[in-house]
């Protein structure tokens, strides 16, 4: 029996809980397919060769940018269950989410599924949070096929929490640039894997952060937070994964994270980065301090990471969705911004 | 082993899943703990005894209404732990949304939680969501406490959705109003019940209705819809349960449910009645349709439902959740409106 140690005294663990924020599968599900489309300035990035479709239209055929959000991210689950040799109406469960208000990417992308629908809101973790639910509930025996669906737009993103494009706002170099680029990822409960074998849930951390231009700094902590608890619950060592990556951090919020651990005198550096580094060359592409948008971290995962696990580049990832939880409104409320970052331990191993 | 056919032929389900949408308990996980907290129009109505707090004040003691929200949600989710005598501390996971965009009202009111934490959007159905996941993962041996939050605003739902409430906009027959209440519940693995028996997740449904002053239209299939699958899934019928409450179809959309099962020459009325009638007085409170909101269907759960079955009036609810999952932006382009239900079997008995 697990057992945890809090201020009021000494509670007992359900049989996967280890330590206060951390769970290990029974039987780790297997990512059977995976795919990502981006548009045509992530095609252009240094990942180009490991996305599934890029768009040379920003408005993937749609009239709006919402829409064509949309019409994206449907086509990365579309090509996720292909991969993974699925009909899609064999799959028991989508969880998605996104940045629009009210999430609308995702309502809209499912709508003609015909597929039971969990709605997100994890901002730019939703794909960590997505896959790390999916895991549970096909661990739990409750289905055996479930997909994990995200997405963010520069264009549909930037007016909605920004300005409008027309206006040329400057940027500031600690911005970071929202990703055109959906992904999607199909988990069965039998498979050759990847397997997912841990799963460490994210607590809400506040740095005090109120600067909507430097996201990476406010979702630093986050990012920490979560490593530390996953490292530290599972009695493990940045040196026993061969890539951590944070979500989007970015430059800024990359180097907050290598800092906090210097000063518990761990150096994850030789592991560590992060998808907002990896999405975009930074100094040729005009990103600023980096990619972000629930679509970066997803389409570097869906992609890049998973195609280098299967490729044998990588044999175990830790995969660190971060988000930030503010919207305009409290912004503009003069609140700080509060940060989440969920990990999932990926192996090519069941048994780690 | 359960089989489903599908059109491109057998699957095999999980050993919980039953039919194309339902999943039953093994070990149903206990309701310890649940509150409501309501602003003052809620408590004029014909279920104020219900509820654990009224403010006086639609402020809730803050500046803006998007932080009475906020208050509001945390002062339910601090109740619900006392009442399941738990410190909140000893919480392993908490569910929570509302409709703010970004659900900000739920990430804030959590922000100091120190509580892991996964974000939802499921609109108006997110109780539904949150409580069926939390039971799933308690059943799947992922949690022993795990706790559901949810609220809307009556204000800052007006100004975000509709209109700044100075613009003193006329409201349409078929309108409902955004109830100022919040809900929170504790699900444990041991306790003496209500227990959560079975859960039936609901696919987007989309009738082709645009009118944003008609939501309970809008979200009427997806009532019917989750309601016919939970029966035929589990070879129930409307008489097995002593009550069926929807979320918030209010008057248009409740009395369209019953004769969407009219057709199916099922007679649900004798068991039905819907959260957004419930609310409110519907001759004197002067709300038009009925209510709304995820607090809505929220705290009629944590007050008068779960009140309910602990004084022996009920002893099985089906409680189907509906939200609405557009958006201003969405409808500003013409789009139709999907609907989604959740439905959660709740039992004073553990065998269902």
């Amino acid at each position: 029996m697990n057992v945890l140690k809090i201020s009021s005294g000494v509670i007992f663990l359900s049989t996967k809980h280890i330590g206060r924020q951390s769970v290990a599968m029974q039987n780790p599900p297997s990512i059977a397919g995976h795919a990502c489309v981006v548009g045509k300035k992530e095609g252009d990035g240094p990942l180009k060769d490991s996305f599934d479709f890029i768009s040379e239209d920003t408005f993937f055929g749609e009239k709006t940018w919402e829409k064509a959000e949309t019409a994206m991210q449907k086509q990365a689950f579309s090509l996720a269950c292909d991969k993974a040799s699925l009909n899609p109406s064999s799959i028991e469960y989508v969880f998605a989410g996104d940045l629009l208000n009210q999430c609308v990417a995702s309502a809209y992308s499912l709508r003609d599924s015909n597929i039971p629908f969990w709605g997100l809101y994890g901002a730019c973790s939703t794909m960590a949070e997505g896959l790390a639910l999916s895991a549970m509930l096909i661990d739990g025996a409750f289905a055996d096929r479930i997909a994990a669906v995200t997405s963010s737009h520069f264009c549909s993103a930037e007016r909605q929490f920004r300005f409008p494009l027309e206006y040329g706002g400057q940027r500031t170099p600690s911005a970071q640039w929202t990703a055109t680029a959906a992904g999607a990822l199909v988990l069965t409960a039998q498979g050759n894997g990847p397997y997912i074998t841990h799963v460490t849930t994210g607590k809400i951390c506040d740095m005090g952060v109120c600067d909507i231009n430097n996201m990476g700094a406010a979702m630093a902590m986050a990012a920490y937070d979560t490593l530390s608890a996953h490292f530290s619950d599972l009695s493990l060592e940045p040196s026993d994964y061969d890539l951590i990556v944070t979500g989007d951090l970015g430059l800024i919020g990359h180097s907050i994270v290598m800092d906090l651990f210097n000063k518990d005198k761990i150096d994850i550096s030789p592991y560590y980065n992060d998808c907002g580094l990896m999405l975009y060359d930074r100094d040729s592409q005009d990103v600023h301090a980096g990619g972000s948008g629930c679509g970066c971290s997803a389409s570097v995962l869906c992609g890049h990471l998973l195609n280098g696990m299967r490729s044998g580049r990588w044999d175990r990832i830790l995969f660190a969705a971060t988000g930030a939880l503010m919207s305009p409104v409290t912004t503009g409320q003069g609140e700080s911004i509060p940060g989440i970052c969920h990990a999932v331990s990926i192996s090519v191993n069941k048994g780690v």
